[in-house]
């Protein structure tokens, strides 16, 4: 299961002593995460309490989330990840954390591979270098399945996915193709009656929630509202579950061109436009794998220091 | 002139060549600054529009300003400071900011006096470091004359002070005192009929800007809705002229110590409890000056690249 931003996850608590911690901060599409080289122990150097505060944005480093580089736990592994979130919560992983942690053991590690096997709660996950700093990564393959996505849209083609299927919202009827990344995503590209969409005039503070927790996504939705500039090219603002407005959502983006194809609006590579900047996604006909290439960037080095947790 | 965190003085851009900057992040009350150290150019190390990039919480070190330690300007200070805002923009002081420049110098160098004379665009400020890692600000004097504030409201006291005036807004009458710091406030401890302020009740994005923009107050005003604890001890919220709600206005602390002792409600020291921590007042009978005391923390230190100002 790969997952955009989830809070649901609960980490363990572990106490820690007060010491020195040094860090780097990296950012993806202003999604920005504190790097720990964490390589010499299986424990993560900062507890998921330390975490929330480090991650306070006015009283402490201020970030989306931490991310720790450990030791690898499978014998053909470069590297383990985890994560814990600005709430303390643990998710499994992160599309774009996981482009900075590419850079971050790129920089610790001279000899380190440019492709990395890195060991995460969702699995093996392959992050590659790309020149120019950008970073791919294969975020696996898309789950169309109804009740696997879940929604109780009914399905409208024989292998029971949902593309194109009609729902009304705000009074309006959108058409909504569903695809899950690992979580669950509603794609509009337009209305009923033709209409496409313009990001321009969508009002996602209103109308984010109302898909969100429409009845016929019984574990809530991620929802994606797409304008397509060509076949390659489309701009996509997105509601995240649980989280709202964001800058970006890599799941979101890979979700949108599988969506796009199914309808048959897209080509297989495209450049999805976010808030926070460009993903180039494509879902590859020879593997049936999406391929998300985007870029992770340090901002800067520091050191601060940590107390233990309170009680 | 002495100001909370006003946007409007323009500061001249300056072409600097990319390099790194060593940086300490100090936060007092939440209000977070990325200090650096200037001591050897007049110049600041960081443009403007450099320093709004820095300043961006998703894509640069985050902070809500810049502050410079640079060489003195007048021979019997020991530094000036100079802050450039989020946006760019450059106020003539900040309280909070200046505390954490004390600390920040502190820890620069050794030898430095514990109580520092520094030279800013708002005059001579002496902050002084006191035990525990708090700041003492002498705030000068507070201005209670209606047309110095300004405000039209009607004077109540034979010195032109407007005293515990009433004032209908949003369908209540409330009684308020005007008092400037150098930026114009209006506090409020209650309304006319006797009833007395809870802060739990005031929803303040809905009626701070109905303040902010009354036409009794032609420069727009900051306004503070005070609850009384005890006559030394009160709980503020703040709606800041052009800024909102904000964690902390170190003028608006002070002015409502002042706004209290003319009402007969509050003693000379008192402690003022903003959402980002507490400030202890005091309007000295002495001197008729305020001294402000309160934290200021360092959060990390760090190394980041800058680049040169673009075109």
């Amino acid at each position: 299961m790969r997952v955009c931003r989830p809070r649901c996850t609960a980490a363990p608590a572990v106490a820690a002593p007060a010491t020195t911690l040094r860090f780097a901060k990296y950012q993806g599409l202003g999604n920005d995460f504190i790097l720990v080289d964490n390589r010499h122990s299986a424990t993560p150097l900062v507890t998921p309490s330390q975490a929330a505060k480090a991650c306070d944005r006015h009283f402490g480093v201020g970030a989306d989330g931490v991310i720790f580089a450990l030791p690898p736990q499978a014998p053909d592994s470069d590297y383990a990840m985890r994560i814990y979130n600005s709430d303390g919560s643990e998710p499994e992983m992160c599309g774009n954390g996981i482009r900075c942690l590419a850079r971050f053991v790129a920089e610790l590690d001279a000899d380190a591979p440019r492709r990395y096997r890195v060991d995460t709660l969702a699995g093996l996950i392959q992050p590659e270098l790309l020149p120019g700093g950008r970073v791919r990564v294969d975020m696996g393959e898309p789950i169309l399945e109804a009740n696997a996505i879940p929604t109780t849209l009914q399905p409208t083609t024989p292998e029971g996915a949902v593309v194109k299927q009609c729902l009304t919202v705000d009074g309006k009827e959108w058409f909504f193709t569903c695809v899950s990344m690992g979580n669950p995503h509603a794609i509009t590209f337009g209305y009923q009656d033709g209409t496409l969409i313009q990001t321009d005039s969508i009002d996602l503070q209103r109308v984010g929630p109302l898909f969100e927790h429409n009845p016929v996504f019984p574990a809530r939705t991620n929802t994606e509202f797409v304008e397509i500039l060509s076949p390659s090219h489309v701009r996509m603002l997105v509601w995240e579950r649980g989280a709202g407005i964001t800058l970006a959502c890599g799941t979101g983006a890979c979700a949108t061109v599988v969506a796009g194809v199914l309808e048959g609006r897209l080509d297989r590579s495209c450049r999805v436009d976010l808030p926070g900047g460009p993903l180039e996604i494509e879902w590859r006909q020879a593997d049936n794998r999406i391929y998300m290439t985007g870029p992770a960037e340090l901002v800067f080095e520091g050191t601060t220091s940590m107390t233990g947790d309170e009680a």
